[in-house]
């Protein structure tokens, strides 16, 4: 059995080894949503495993299976539900899930766990999952693991964005199914874009608040939110090195590696 | 983008498509579990992965995302939590899980669902998710949904099980990391397989009852229940054979496909 | 008052005394379930805590109250849930159930269990009962509390099911209301029995898969899986004396009573 | 099969016989607590139950299984949950045993009720069983089944509690292993009453408020709240007569029986 | 900023100041629930804030927010969930916000706690949010909080009920929106009552048993369950006396401040 | 009794009146959390009730009671949990409470609801408790409720942030303590400010992740997170204007009033 990155292609044997190592393990946490016509339904998880993926290498750390349901899609920032094939939990589902794992994993004996998100939706049920399984810990007698939980979009520098957008980023919230995922995607996994199909329906103007039942017209109908137009695989290199040097870093940093 | 037959790898509006022509879904149930120091952990979501993407090719159908955080494993048919790796959830997360896709494949026009389980002790929790999937659906006014669930080792020929045991079958619950599922392994993933650390503990002689905690030495050391010797890719060849023609047959059987 | 072999007919204080003994306390897992028309809707209580007490008198023990809803029936094993009269809990509420159960014992001082069931589908949720149990006690300080969990068909001669099916046993699943369960309540209860209604409508001939909603026409009409023709209290009592006998062996053996 | 007046003894095919004419369903709510050195622990399970079979008889009711595990004991009302043998359930536990109960009988087909309450502190988690059970029937689209929810103690003339206690009702609070439920039990199950045991230091003087953790001294010892010197089996016939009759009038009324 | 007795008006730093103290905090139990057409909804927030506002400044505690959503407001003691403007919760919902107050109060240095109900429904759901509240806390290592719990209309002299009730008391359970309430109100918020309003349809007559769903003419029309007419801010100020002077008594002695 | 623009201080045949006008209902989201040593701790309750008291005047609405308690505070948006004095519930529980006022204000026949939020940490609990109550109300028949859901922070415009911050806004999450609420508060509840308190400590200096437990020196130890010096009640006031103002027009935008 070849060395791997990935925890489940791991023997229990192996994996004991790495523990006793005091092993980082991360946990990619995606979701099945809709991405426009152009980009297919798993780029949350596609994503963020593939960073989760690259900082291990780097770190000696190791990638527990994504979490491939996510937190229900908003429409301000995902499109929302109505969007056929996104495929969602519940908050507390998604919180018991990141519970168990969390709770699940320290009984193992690890102690430094990073929590990558690449859903917009899964940050807050992702802070009350880490909360409940850090809780359970506790309880357990185990009080030593350490978390971090971040966005991989939030590691990226001013100037490589500025080198995206020239007329301005529109903002986090926005980005869904837009330049960045689709250029990642094209360097991810290109075989799930049809960039043929990239729509111009957006970038959607949406107001301060939300509204539900989500009224017509709110949502634009390829479910893009900004524009995806420009998109490639040589951005999508741009912003991979960032978050995954910017991660590593601060993973470093951190945990003392 | 190709045509796949992975529903993530679907855009929302392809899968739109499909929903149109009622669509058959798979749901994959698998586990992240110790298989033994000869096998990877990801076994339980390697196999019946494999083994929905064969069918859904077969009736025209769509794999969703498989499920990889499993029910808690028991000493008596995988060993138990505590072999290091093992990260599973409560029954309640896997059923609250099971039930959320499914009421969310059910209000996406989903209507014929077919939960394929790989991992032994997700049977029960698996049945308690559909029961509430389908009761939420029904009070959501969806009452036509119909789900087939079902574990893929029962799909097998006694012809075959003969050829494959000689000398006996020891039954489906010892067969944890052992001969069928390091066969399939071979067949499927043989970078994951490591025949020269197949154990000699095997096989598990168990008592007709559950202790808790386990007592020392209840499970053999390696995590593996039955022997798993002889293993060979042929083996899992002529075992995928029965469990995909058999899985395909009674899947068209009972949606008249 | 006189001395019981019943928790629940001793007063607070003789069953203080009992704890500090240290007394094995046997909790019996039943349901009310369609068994059918030739015998009465009590059968999975009838049965466990008949086997309880006997094996209680035997090793000096005590029979806490039966839990009388079980899980839900499914239609394999049980007939399910659409025959009348079968009144059953949810998953969790099922294991909740069992769960305080095992606290409130455990924070009385009882450190030795057995949880017998008499229901297949009270099984697994079973299991989840009981390892949520002892993950409150560890909680709140008790790590010493051993449990037994068991089906008490499985304590059975295989010489005992030869005499009994000379034509070979159809197996456990099928075993419902059929010649074991018919002869057993021939034996404790024959006024629950009428003979004159056996069914001739079995054996059933179920698929390796569930179907859900069940489909007209998948579980035999009486509710009866296999052939219950030819029960008798003699064989009940065959029956039960492996039960007892075994189930006996096997607890003294485990608390080395 | 004998006729019964208690549901689980018949056979499915004949509840469902009994269905068909509408027939009203006794549900009686019990718990194991401790009742004083006097009693056995099985009397909120004892009274309930048979006061709910005479009101059966009465009506042409049946009484499905008692529910034997009430919610947790409390110092005022019932000593509290630190007597040995006392063994409750959670509030959220307790309503939804009985929230299921209701729903399945509801979708049986019941659609008259009754749930008879035999252990005060069940009182309120009754309530909410009956609330969420009739919910989720609504949600079934069931919304004609009408329950009726009662502690029998308060079906009780002024002249039998004047004849009981020449001196004065102490109220139904402290009524806790005194004289009335000492008396019901001497008249239904003597062989569980041990009047030389009777202790005397009675009765308790609790203040207007709970205290938690208990403290030392605020329970009497015995674990009875009130005097039960001169129970007798006549004063229980006394009370029953009372609770059956005033039951049944009240049944007939609501019932239109 | 000035000194207060509300929790809430100080700053953390001040807060921290009084845990130093060991300071006793209350925690008021309220509803939105309808007191009759003559009466705001608030009573059950009005009535037990300034009682606990009271009582806190002669014992130098302070005053936490106030639960202003109750449990389920019942025919018998409230008029039920059907008059508009009723506002409330599921039991488990009220049970786990007292719940996490608790948690959250203890994990500050809280040892000293007075939970204070205004709202009889909320009296067993609060029992119950102790109860789960000092378990957690247990199990996050803290022993040593005590909790007082009461409902403030059980500290009232006998002799200020005869001087109320002339022709006697109709007991607590009929007063709501009655005059005991409606002459608190008339003391503490006379802006808030309307006494050309107040009904004449009382009092009620109910019978001693809950009917679900509420009966047609189960509850007088307004709401009123006993009389309100003769209510004033004098017989509000003998009241209040009552209370705040019984409560002291009662916390200092518990607490030996 | 005088009108009042709060639902609680209304009589429930007052409220009835309004619901028959098909009357919009504002349910404001607070905290009781450390906003610094110079601030009150009901910040988040005292701001958006007030906000929703003005707005609900301007279009004929009604103000239900502030939710008091808040989802957990995070280090990163409000200084987290371990400044004492913050009490704080879990996130399912904070979704219960709303969704069960929503279900039970549904009921009542309520069909236009703004949710406004005034702490960060409770915009998502926030989303699932309205989808949860939208869902139980569809489900109960009710399928035409709208809500709206916003932070009222979000709701100012361009050019009152410029005067405010001549150096520019340093963005919604670190205005805690800071600034903005400073000076809402000084305009509001001017003796639950103490500017002589200040402190010195801020800006905090975040990383883009959340590291659990709280590092030691992550949050400034003031609990202030951006700098309150130059906060004044004028300034309060233009905020409160544009807040009150873009609310207004956006909910008579919404619900067309």
């Amino acid at each position: 059995m070849a060395e791997s990155v990935f925890l489940a292609e791991l023997s229990w044997s192996a994996f004991q080894d790495k523990v006793a190592k005091n092993v980082l393990v991360f946990v990619p946490l995606g979701a099945t949503e809709q991405h426009g016509p152009h980009l297919a339904m798993n780029v949350d998880v596609v994503i963020p495993t593939a960073v989760c993926e690259r900082v291990a290498r780097n770190v000696g750390g190791l990638v527990a299976p994504t979490i491939a349901y996510g937190y229900k899609s908003q429409p301000r920032s995902g499109g929302g539900e109505a969007f056929p094939g996104t495929t969602s939990v519940d908050a507390t589902t998604f919180a018991l899930v990141l519970r168990d794992i969390i709770r699940s994993l320290g009984s193992d004996g690890i102690r430094r766990l990073v929590v990558l998100n690449g859903h917009f939706e899964n940050s807050w049920p992702a802070v009350e999952g880490v909360d409940l399984g850090l809780r359970e810990l506790r309880r357990d007698g185990i009080s030593d693991m350490r978390v971090m939980r971040l966005e991989y979009w939030d590691f990226v520098q001013r100037s490589t964005l500025d080198r995206l957008f020239p007329e301005g980023f529109p903002g986090t919230e926005l980005e869904h199914a837009s330049l960045l995922e689709t250029s990642l995607m094209l360097l991810l996994r290109p075989d799930l874009v049809d960039l043929a199909k990239v729509p111009d329906d957006g970038p959607a103007k949406f107001p301060t608040y939300d509204v539900y039942p989500t009224p017509e017209g709110f949502v634009p109908a390829s479910g893009v939110l900004a524009r995806a137009h420009g998109a490639s695989a040589e951005k999508g290199e741009w912003l991979m090195r960032d978050h995954v040097d910017l991660i590593t870093k601060a993973v470093r940093s951190e945990f003392g590696l």
